[in-house]
């Protein structure tokens, strides 16, 4: 991991970075709470305790679907330490309680009604002294079920016949309409996305060859170290909630409306998480929680435990059938995609989920002609939700493999299908939406260099030279061996047995390969963030917002940003935690959008501030404004900088306490829904993957020797965080690439705990890990890095390990029995 | 006290309640957490619990004045479960701590350094796993004294050969010289401020009479039920205290300089208080608490003894001379006082304490020539600070005392001789502001008609009718028997037996007299404060502010001003609690000033919401701002009320998440030190105290019958908060007029709990309590209530005892005992 840092001031000559300013923005200042975090001082919301406190269990479904007969609590509520108990009853309050909820759909209670539909979906809850005296209280919970017909994969949930969830088919929230999708009659999708461009069938038509090729991926867990935690406190009408989420106003709005209180009566505190990644979006524990602290009028706290994190809520398996027209020389001219995602019981995001990786489908490549159709759908699984990438891993996976397939089939270099069909300043998504601000071909190239790609790295080509240059040229022409337009099968590798990749004929069972993947994501479009900022009597500056901090730094580089604006040396900034009551709104911390979005909110706050030193200090300097320069935190007379004042001078002379600013970060957007003809993405995040891996013919096993990271970051706010990010991408990515997959038999999850579910581990982290973040400053703008980088890793790892072993696989995880199977198939 | 709410609704004309609005301002609306409070959920500070956190306890001088040769904490620094000892030898780390502090001078160390000054002086501390380890290891602290001379009364305590508490003089605080008055040389002055106007030796000469007396009142407790708490949490860098404080930015601003941090790394954080009354200002126990928690890495949280209050912060003793000009007719010319307040060993806020005394000494008369110098003084006694009034209760104690003396020594009705003097609109105060908005005709008509006061009742006007028509006459001419000019007895009863006072000649040994006092007070000027608010998506309003709630229904009335100005409904609105992280700037929760200038900065922030949802609406319905108007939390189209949105659809249509709005009410003024002569007060709290006692001529036993407490209000906001405020005031006033006092013996408080320190218990209230509060609402300006109506209460008791029985009282309390000596020498 050293290397990054190495890699990036002293590497490739395109990686350069272009520094506008020599202030706080640009600069790797260490994470603001460095000293906490290492010393073990951070207060998660885990440590929040309160006078009075209880622990609350939650009582979980063993059946995937079955009917409640009957729940009976009162042995529960008999013994001593318990304090309440909820079930079903309880949510019999229609005029202080709406206990239907859901992100897009009301879809979900906040114990089961009348039936369960995963493995794990609460049922009742308990909230006593402490957590053994309620664990004991959940067995004494007599529950009778109807076990229900189940249905797991999304194709049986397909069928005309399967048994519904859902049924009548739950209201959309009100106003997301356009964004759920319109769906309609008995059936279990509970999202629909469309994406219309061109007319598909004709590019068929006009396509020299038609590839057809589908691609699955897993439901994973997040595996955040910090569990699900909330606690809840409802006092004089009054609910208070600490809670480990990644939206503070969502959650509230939504608990306002549930309890049907106020906004300004529920109050949501968070403090930071101990990791996210999308799982700590959406309602989870705050109704159960505060239900139990609303009956028991004592503060409730729930902290899941590992095993209940797996049934909580997971990345969407998801199934994705690719067609891909294709020009003899290469030139893409039509997609159609078919994708289905796994949603499980309940909605939740998933929808959105839907949109989103459909948006992306088409990754970072002029098409034509484009239909996509991107299903959400019910199935008696855990839900699935908001996951790092949000879709778009799903879409890499699926296109960025078949690029390679189809750069085999016609006999291409990879990097030279990519090269021709890559977008460029002025080129549309198949959204309608015109792009700029584009930096693929630095990235390519960037990648390209990183490991050394040549086009004798292709499996095929490889293959091709080794056989004569004459062969080579006539497969070139025709590809792969296979006739036009025939679909491809599902292990699509060629049949014949492995040369030693790239070591020059070492005798030994390890074979090499690399690849370069690219891809293109949107970031949430239309989004709203808001910030405020006071300037203190002794000039520091104190910054309001509700941006969650989860590891990834967005305090730190807030505070950069604020700094900047204000002028402001960065030591002296502070940016708060989210305290609904009190912090501006923000719409949540995901989609790698806190630095764009809450950083231009927060420096137009800051340069506000900035602007009433000057006004205060012309008016006490008795100079014009325009006679001033702030820098640095003093304003001073130009041309005369001994005239000057501390910002701290001129709030204490000013006599105004603190000088108060306010910003707000509100884009446009918005996709037509049956066309998804719009504007999608306020801008577009761009990423590349190179990788060189080792692959053992005997065991199957694979090595990740080499990663290189590329992402555009716009202008960087803090390169070393950047990196961070960008090394956390890789490294979730090669767990999914290589081996995460929740395991399921008949619905219920067998692989619920981090021995049997494996996460990359030291041992798994390349040798040589790379994040080369490309910043292009003339624009000025900051993207945002977070998720950028993860979508193209594992087709990266995929499409390398084909490159080492002509072993094509396309189901997630890449595990070392897959591999294994191809090639002992083919001896 | 349920009379108050009939005679404010159906009681005299002149009270009438002028309502311009039929909104949320005006109505006496519930606190907002009435409900926590009478189901014991209030979540004060004192509730606070943090993991790990240590119980502080404080290790105090049991001498007045001694130098401090050894402090050796080894022995309990080695008892299990101690984990931080604090002694002086901790304050040695200059490049990270200034030990040294003060709210006007640095006059005070964390603990002592070189002397112990005071009974209960801190010298040492401990942070424990509990308190009673806490407790076990400060009897290990070995502490040497050398005891020093000490001086207890402000008279010793300036005579030249005094021995001084602080040498050198402590440096006064930077941009506080004007305030602390200009104090120099070796002596134990800590406050010295001058009012000059006119000519006062002039204005003796014009006068016919000059009266001079001497008026004591004694420290006395404020008794908040809540005691003193504060927990420190010291990590990372960032300090965070959790503090019953009135005062958020003022601590934050002396603990970051304490610790040398920006004050954007020190948080303040308040919770409701239970009581402040000025206690809960200055440093008190943040210090201790904070470097306990630095020490230890671990928060602790310190809590007060009830004993321990009785040696933190007391009420000014103070001594008043008094010298008044008089022309036969009643008209005052001159006065001239010397003013001593006792300030204990530290000078904490007295040198400002002394100022506002200072200030109001001329009380709501007409003086053309005056000169006043109040002093504030160190002696070795409890540090002495803010207390309900600031020095007015002091002043009015003197001043109405004297105009009843002057009353009957020119055979005057009293009230006659106030109605002659009182000031009006247009007329000067002595700082030489001009006044205005003045209410104090009716108030004195109301009190009069509330207890139908008659010359009559004045005991020397009785005497004289009681001995016939024309000895009444002469003794008019020629007051009280004595001569004009002489100096007044301490004592200056008439020296006659009581006759039967108002009750037809009934043969028992109870006599009944009625008085009638007036105040004028300052509020503290120049002041600041800000607020802001955000609307949110449900159309419910956050307003953050610092004002802190200590049971005067702050937030309440914050919440109906900010609802008045946003137009939406008062259940909408959250006032959020002071945290110095978030809320924006207050100068301090004292001096009557929330409602007025808090209540101005939250007004102005919630208009500001309104301006942009009309703006916002404007926009989404098509329309020009003008044609919208804004009622009950909708934009309305004039004319067309249909076409209308709700202010929660305008911020969800406008998809801003919130609208955020700021507020600041920056007042201007300043006095020269040297004459206190400027712009004194932003307006002018008035204040009437009527009332009829019973003395029991046997017991000396005073018994307060009526008590009727008259104020101005400006325009209301909250009747029934108005009252209960008032109501305060009076008991607050009763106990210090009868029996409040602080019980010194070499310096030790010897009733240093609630069983030998009295304080009116239900028993003493009186049976027909009644607050009328006077509104005018036509300049549509709030004044602020707090503690207008406690100044004029201990002279309305003393005078109508003398009224009853003619025993003239001039130190307080008018105990039994007192009155019962003069009775019993005079018999």
């Amino acid at each position: 991991m050293k290397q990054a840092l190495a890699n990036r001031d002293g590497g490739r000559a395109s990686f350069d970075r272009l520094r506008t300013s020599v202030g706080p923005v640009g600069q790797s200042v260490p994470v603001v709470d460095a000293y906490e975090r290492v010393t073990g001082q951070v207060g998660y919301v885990l440590n929040v305790e309160l006078p009075g406190m209880l622990a609350g269990r939650i009582l979980r479904s063993p059946h995937p679907h079955a009917r409640v007969l009957r729940v009976d609590a009162s042995r529960a509520e008999r013994l001593p330490g318990v304090v309440a108990v909820l079930t079903r009853a309880d949510l019999e309050h229609p005029e202080a309680l709406t206990p239907r909820y859901g992100r897009m759909l009301c879809d979900q209670t906040i114990v089961a009604v009348d039936r369960v539909r995963f493995v794990g979906d609460p049922v009742a809850a308990v909230a006593a002294v402490d957590e053994e005296v309620a664990d004991e209280a959940l067995d004494l919970i007599e529950v009778d079920y109807e076990p229900l017909p189940a249905v797991f994969e999304v194709d049986e949930a397909l069928r005309p016949d399967a048994p519904l969830l859902h049924e009548p088919r739950p209201e959309v929230q009100p106003g997301l309409g356009h964004l759920a999708g319109a769906v309609a009659g008995a059936n279990n999708l509970c999202g629909h996305f469309k994406l219309r461009r061109g007319d598909v069938e004709q590019g068929f038509a006009q396509a020299d060859f038609v590839f057809e090729d589908t691609f699955r991926s897993p439901a994973v867990q997040h595996v955040s170290l910090e569990p699900h935690v909330t606690v809840a406190q409802y006092e004089g009408g009054r609910l208070t909630l600490w809670s480990s989420t990644q939206m503070p106003h969502a959650i509230r709005a939504q608990m306002a409306t549930m309890f049907h209180l106020p906004q300004s009566k529920v109050r949501v505190i968070v403090h930071t998480l101990g990791g996210g990644y999308g799982a700590k979006g959406s309602l989870r524990l705050e109704p159960i929680a505060s239900l139990l602290a609303w009956k028991a009028r004592r503060p409730v706290k729930i902290v899941l435990r590992r095993a209940e994190e797996f049934v909580t809520v997971t990345k969407h398996a998801a199934t994705v059938h690719v067609k891909t027209g294709v020009m003899r020389d290469g030139t893409l001219v039509a997609r159609q995609m078919a994708t289905y995602f796994n949603t499980g019981a309940y909605a939740d995001i998933g929808p959105l989920v839907a949109r989103n990786g459909g948006l992306a489908m088409v990754g970072p490549y002029r098409v034509p002609h484009v239909k996509i159709d991107s299903y959400a759908v019910w199935t008696n699984l855990v839900p699935a939700g908001a996951f790092r990438g949000f879709g778009v891993p799903q879409a890499a996976w699926a296109y960025e493999s078949q690029m390679d397939m189809i750069a085999e089939r016609l006999g291409m270099d990879p990097l030279e299908l990519r090269r021709r069909n890559v977008v460029h300043d002025g080129d549309r998504h198949p959204s309608g939406q015109e792009l700029e601000d584009l930096h693929f071909d630095e990235l390519i190239e960037g990648a390209v260099a990183s490991v050394a790609w040549q086009p004798g790295d292709a499996w095929w080509l490889r293959q091709a030279a080794a056989g004569g240059q004459d062969e080579s040229r006539s497969r070139q022409a025709r590809p792969s061996g296979r006739q036009p337009r025939e679909a491809a099968a599902l292990k699509g590798g060629p049949g014949s047995a492995a040369e030693p990749g790239g070591q020059g004929g070492r005798e030994t069972s390890k074979r090499r390969g690399k690849a370069v993947t690219v891809i293109m994501k949107s970031t949430l479009t239309p989004s709203t963030s808001t910030a405020s900022a006071k300037l203190n009597e002794d000039g520091s500056l104190d910054v309001a917002t509700s941006s969650v901090e989860m590891g990834q730094g967005a305090t730190t580089a807030l505070a950069q940003l604020a700094a900047e604006a204000a002028e402001l040396p960065y030591q002296r900034v502070r940016v708060s935690e989210p305290d609904t009551d009190v912090t501006p709104y923000d719409q949540q911390t995901s989609s790698s959008r806190t630095t764009f979005s809450m950083g231009t909110a927060v420096a137009q706050a800051a340069r506000e501030v900035k602007r009433q030193v000057l006004e205060l200090a012309a008016g006490l300097l008795e100079v014009g404004v325009d006679d001033l320069v702030a820098r640095n935190g003093r304003v001073e007379v130009r041309g005369a900088p001994e005239r000057g004042l501390d910002y701290g001078e001129v709030v204490r002379k000013g006599r105004r306490g603190n000088l108060l600013g306010q910003g707000a970060c509100v884009t446009k957007g918005g996709l037509d829904p049956e066309t998804g003809q719009g504007f999608a993405s306020v801008h577009w995040h761009q990423a590349t993957a190179a990788c060189e891996v080792e692959v053992d013919t005997e065991t199957g096993k694979i090595e990740v020797l080499k990663f290189d990271s590329g992402a555009f970051a716009g202008r960087m706010v803090n390169p070393r965080l950047c990196e961070l990010q960008t090394e956390g991408n890789t490294l979730f990515g090669l767990g999914q690439a290589l081996f995460e997959e929740m395991r399921y038999e008949d619905g219920q999850v067998v692989n619920q705990n981090l021995a049997d579910y494996m996460i990359p581990s030291f041992k798994d982290v390349p040798g040589d890990l790379v994040s080369s973040i490309l910043e292009r400053a003339e624009r000025g703008e900051v993207h945002g890095i977070g998720e950028t980088s993860l979508p193209p890793v594992m087709a990266a790892i995929a499409n390398a390990v084909y490159n080492a072993v002509g072993v094509r696989i396309t189901d997630l995880p890449l595990t070392a029995e897959k591999v294994l199977a191809v090639l002992s198939a083919e001896s």
